[in-house]
């Protein structure tokens, strides 16, 4: 008799055009989004006032995107990344109705790539995945991409292809509530006074703040968002990995950094959007993240005025303030070249108050 | 002048059939649910999804049976066993009426047995807890029974009985919501097609995930279950004592074992008896629990179609997959003596559905 | 370009009079409410239970006063001391309207002292702070004050004062809920048959339980918080200070020491008033507390017939049961002087439930 649990799914699993219902929907609980600021320090205001939700025409407090985006990206590992060798990308993260307390989140994935690596032992799969609220409203849809062993490298794949992904989802794909508006908005309760007006293309913000991150921490995250990749979990596995340790979530990175940013983008409400993310470095228990960011594009929004979008670039850094790297990354010889203690990269879009 | 603090009751303090009331009833909020989740990483449907619960027949998500459990347990500590020598076991317990957010818990004991020891030292309690909730219908009830001090050698106790106890509760004994159905379950959503139907008696399964333990999780548990017993947070105390750390809730134990069977038993949707439980070895922060399962029997229900029972065993094992665990418990001469790693066997029964 | 994170503010930035609005506001959620019974183990029957808090006149389960506080504190830190040289004290904390989940708290500082240090180098700021919900009820109001860094010794300050603080608050400036009413109590389910009327001025009580704290419990707690205070946070920047690791929240200290307090003091329902605290030690992660307690002074509360206050000094104790702690404070020469594991004293005022 077969063992009926599950190793995960092989290359030779998937198959290009299918589509894969996730297991299990999850109910958005006043309790996930007291966590989410208890494991992060997170201090946005959409996410802490309900009040201050309303006046920008929200109905009800904002679930953080970061924790719809966790909780989405954690149904889809047991089928798509427990078994994977590498998590390589993701990319045209687009972040759609509003979430709120309440809401069940249902989540299916697309194979829309396949791609097979020259040693013909692993190959790529590439998925366009979606997180639909109980009234069927796409909350979320992101692409990404992972590397997985084949079963053996005598199988032939029938179908391969390589999806096209955007660099940048541009301002007009960007979904933003119609509701919103920033005519009640005050700098006084929201952390700051800067503007969308006030931030230039080019300028770097030092975040300042440092957070050391603890066992207990990521790996409550982790399993709050029912992730359950073991590389994050199983302390006696890693052992034998190069890691020699549990290995800390990347999207807990991400969250830590964007908790981090509010000390100088404190007016960065919202995230629309990611349209990249590279983890250059694996993150432990015990380390001290940093970041920094730099305004990579500024945009106005059609049909908003008291609204626009900026493009950031953050970058999380470990063990190392901020102020001491100088240069996160740099192009050597066309490639990117990242500071050692950089440990991510994260490209996204937030939406900020602007002036009237 | 006394101190009003309590060290505990003693053997002499119990009385047979007396009832106690505990300290102090408890609202069940979506930061328990979530908490839950957070802790254990569990992702059974019911407990997960308030659409799925309602699907199901229920009024809204359904609390975790374990959760329940561990509340209604903490509540008796400070009266039976914050001074106990050995929790030594439980039996019948067995959840009745859903447990849903909002619901505040009260839980009293009768003293059902009273066992003074040979050494005149010390004796056992047994008591028949009851959980029920603010319409006073009861949630959850169970036995169990704990070795405690006497206060002297001296003193002479008047009333002695050993209750009789079932080695498990038959399945006509389960308390079956009547609203319960699974005409609309879909393997899709609850994460594995298995139903009660392809499951065997004497079948095995390795749920092969590990989860390591750190101190604030288990604690942070413990804690929330409002359970003080000493043992679980007082490191300095424990430093004199032979485990010469803090030792680890066995509940927490069985929900992490629990979350790791969703890896093969993710239809095991409910939770409807604990037959009996044992804590062969302890654990602490660090170990990283493993878990594997055998079918004991299957019931069907009767005046239900679509769902079935499962008695199942799961060993609970640290730090050996249990892959390598060929045999978890073996009978030697009339005992059952445990693999060396094994901490728990949790006899138990779970609802699941079946083809209609 | 200046750097848009702010470092924040030093002596010259305050004003005497002036109004400071904190951000972000908070609304409290079911979430913080069993997060806070699982940072701190409380027990405390109308945080616990939602029918216990009706029957008492209460609408709801009613949220810790704790909590109230340590959100409301957590939102002045990054404009009051998140560049402080040191938390000095805290007098005349008076807890206001009763604070329900789902109530968003905005939290306002007003400076009403500023007193420059000899050296020139630093100065005290005295604020009075007021946390309202979203009613415009006043939840919680309080005083403290730190010693900041100046800019630069030689700018001059144009006005001084030294505000006058109350080393208690009176009885009849307590505020109680007019709903308050002990008609239901019942000492079985609070967890002490001991009233009001039982305890003696003087009277000490050892609350006998210790608990070991881990960086994961303190740091989850403080970013609960929202409370960016760098000490807490960054144990990269803590190894060059005298300290050498994260510090943790004396907030957190209080919050233990209260909880610990329960097994004697059960019955302190409600904390009224904080009169004063002195945190005289640093406490660490792993570390153990204990805590004991003396009844100051009790007082009759006019119009209320079955509900009183005692006040009391509760001490925590780390490393160390407080039984062998006899003398946890003593004057020498007109000077207080610590044990060496008196880390807190805390005075302050509860309400508890009287024979009528």
């Amino acid at each position: 008799m077969n063992n009926k649990a599950s190793a995960g799914n092989f290359f030779e699993d998937f198959s290009l055009g299918e589509t894969i219902q996730h297991a299990t929907p999850r109910t958005i609980t006043a309790g996930d989004v007291s966590l989410y600021i208890a494991l992060t320090g997170s201090r946005f205001l959409l996410h802490s006032s309900k009040e201050a939700a309303k006046s920008f025409g929200f109905d009800d407090l904002l679930v953080d995107n970061l924790l719809v985006f966790h909780i989405a990206f954690g149904k889809t590992v047991a089928d798509i990344s427990v078994n994977a060798i590498a998590n390589l990308g993701y990319a045209e993260v687009k972040f759609g109705a509003a979430a709120y307390i309440g809401d069940t989140l249902s989540v299916q994935s697309e194979v829309i790539g396949l791609r097979e690596n020259s040693n013909k032992k692993s190959g790529i799969v590439y998925v366009h995945s979606i997180a639909t609220n109980q009234k069927n409203n796409v909350v979320l849809s992101w692409k990404r991409w992972v590397m997985v062993h084949k079963k053996s490298a005598q199988n032939i794949i029938a179908e391969l292809q390589i999806p096209e992904l955007k660099a940048c989802l541009p301002v007009n794909d960007l979904q933003i509530a119609s509701a919103l508006n920033s005519e009640t908005f005050s700098g006084k309760i929201s952390g700051s006074n800067y503007l969308w007006d006030d931030y230039q293309i080019g300028e770097r913000i030092d975040h300042i703040d440092g957070m050391t991150i603890d066992n207990s921490d990521h790996t409550l995250a982790t399993k709050l968002y029912q992730n359950n990749a073991r590389v994050h979990f199983d302390a006696l596995y890693m052992q034998d990995t190069p890691h020699q340790q549990r290995l800390m979530y990347g999207g807990h990175v991400i969250s830590i950094c964007r908790a981090l940013s509010f000390n100088g983008l404190a007016n960065g409400l919202l995230v629309a959007a990611i349209n990249a993310g590279t983890h250059c470095a694996p993150t432990f228990a015990g380390d001290t993240l940093y970041a920094c960011s730099q305004v990579v594009d500024r945009w106005e929004i059609a049909d908003k005025k008291g609204i626009a979008a900026l493009r950031l670039k953050t970058w999380g850094i470990k063990n190392l303030p901020s102020e001491s790297v100088i240069t996160p990354v740099e192009n050597q010889g066309g490639k990117q070249k990242f500071h050692p203690n950089v440990v991510l990269e994260l490209d996204y879009t937030v939406l900020m108050p602007r002036r009237i």
